[in-house]
């Protein structure tokens, strides 16, 4: 027993338990020895935390159009702050306030990075959120509509789609532009723009892919890209430093060179997120705050002329096998 | 303060909060005033377990076959566990053990019905489970595909395919059939067969559907009903009350006289889950324990020779708009 009465029972020891344990001065929370910012990635997180968001909507058993519009926006203004309340947990900290007042990109960011952004950050935030908004039945819409036309509800749909958006060959392209850019400037060089050259000649000349560059659907220029160019160059000079605009530049022309290919989308994103201030790590999220309003739209085109989606499949195993227990194959 | 010291702070009212509540006699838990009870759907509780349950697997972090076949050992193996899970939090009662050495139909019969099940029942659950283990392209498993095709992984293509299933176009349909049957048996005329027959005749003539029977891809019947069938025929006769078996008899022979339909294998899976006393809002669950065998092989299907899946689309709306702020609309 403590030697005074301790209000609150503060420093009470009240019970062993081997399930949560947290080292107060470092910042860190285990479950079962587990340190919860070893636990999940975000998008896994994201996933989870949407999935259990749904019990709490007061609209969740209803997909008229009334109801999923207002999930849709319900959705669509918790993204960044969930993407936030993840990021504060990461770094061991409090979750700053979102600020409503602000403006999503607004608020985002400065929850993101702990200070009110400069005007022009948050216009670019936000056109970079339009950008992303909806690009036709890319493949984590298409998963939300398989899902949303066996009449499921909107959340369970959305949740198909950030599952989706996870894979490197989808949402996750924009972390790995960066995340190449990075293992090529720290590298050490005194030339880093020289070295994504020859970074990118190497894998090109090797049958390479260089991420950020091509489409499955664009054959000329991503109408998006060039948005993205121009709001890299300008944060990068607003920065003082411009080393990663110049390396991009620099792979897109020796990429353009080689094979005919444009950047698409992911290609200038990562350098606008980074000058923006916002951690590699949470690139394809950002991509997810952005394109649930696109996600959600379609949920509802959907709904609103629904068929169930349902291929057909070509079978290439065998046939007219007999069946045999295991153990006596 | 209690008068004396109390062992473990037993009855000692250390706090107070808003967060939750025990009504211990009653056996209800509250969080935030909220039962968890009424809290959420088994479907819609089961996409959240699933997706969390990602955070403990050792091989999240690969695709390569042998973590695949780990994950997807482990995901089937949970699933009836986590069924059971939420049908004992649901009813306020202790989650009873599983029983590994039981197999894993007769484990999950145990968990949800309280007693070891007769061996038969055992034998027909597991026919069951293995008649809804896999079939082609279905939505759910389309959505696997399509999630799984990004290059994400196992838990996020499954939870898109629970999410999918949720939908009553899709995993619906048997719990759907029995809630008609037992509508129809509690309205409590004294001929239930024939109420199921008029009921049948009356939807049909109005050009209604009625839920168990047709299916996008069969013309013929179902294979699989054939066995569910004789199955709903055997448990109706050796469970003392076959109504609903007679319900369902006489509904098929009407709707194949009017429509020349077929039922499918939610029809008679339906009466065949329920005398075997698993719950009727737990049906779709039940699909999903099954389900889980197709869905993970098909992931592993995908990832062994992937192609991103992203159709194009028909564009339907208007063309040329010049955009105006929305106060200028």
């Amino acid at each position: 027993m403590a030697e005074r009465p301790s209000r609150g029972l503060a420093d009470v020891v009240a019970a062993s338990t081997a399930l949560s344990d947290i080292d107060g001065r470092a910042g860190r929370l285990f479950y079962r020895g587990y340190d919860i910012n070893r636990s999940q990635e975000p998008m896994e997180a994201l996933r989870s935390l949407v999935s259990l968001a749904s019990a709490e909507d007061p609209d969740k058993d209803s997909n008229e159009p009334g109801p999923n519009t207002r999930k849709a926006a319900r959705l669509t203004a918790q993204q960044p702050v969930l993407v936030a309340a993840y990021h504060a947990a990461q770094c061991g900290q409090e979750s700053r306030p979102a600020d409503p007042e602000a403006g999503l990109a607004a608020s985002f960011l400065l929850q993101i990075t702990g200070a009110p952004p400069p005007d022009r950050e948050t216009q670019i935030l936000d056109t970079c959120l339009v950008l992303h908004a909806d690009h036709t039945m890319n493949a984590s819409t298409f998963a939300a509509r398989v899902c949303a036309a066996t009449l499921s509800d909107m959340h369970s749909a959305v949740v198909a789609a950030l599952g989706t958006l996870k894979g490197p060959l989808h949402g996750g392209a924009n972390e790995q532009v960066m995340r190449g850019l990075e293992a090529i400037r720290n590298s050490g060089g005194s030339d880093p723009v020289g070295a994504a050259a020859s970074h990118a000649l190497a894998r090109l000349r090797q049958g390479e892919k260089i991420m950020g560059f091509g489409h499955r659907v664009y054959r000329a220029e991503d109408p998006r890209a060039a948005h993205l160019r121009e709001m890299s160059a300008e944060l990068a000079a607003a920065s003082g430093d411009d080393i990663y605009y110049r390396m991009s530049r620099k792979m897109e022309e020796i990429v353009f060179a080689e094979k005919r290919l444009y950047p698409n989308v992911d290609f200038y994103a990562a350098t606008v997120y980074h000058y923006l201030r916002i951690p590699t790590d949470l690139f394809t999220s950002v991509f997810s705050v952005s394109r649930m309003a696109g996600w959600t739209s379609h949920v509802m085109e959907q709904h609103a002329d629904n068929r169930l989606i349902r291929p057909d499949s070509e079978y290439i195993g065998e046939h007219g096998l007999t069946w045999l227990p295991l153990d006596a194959r």
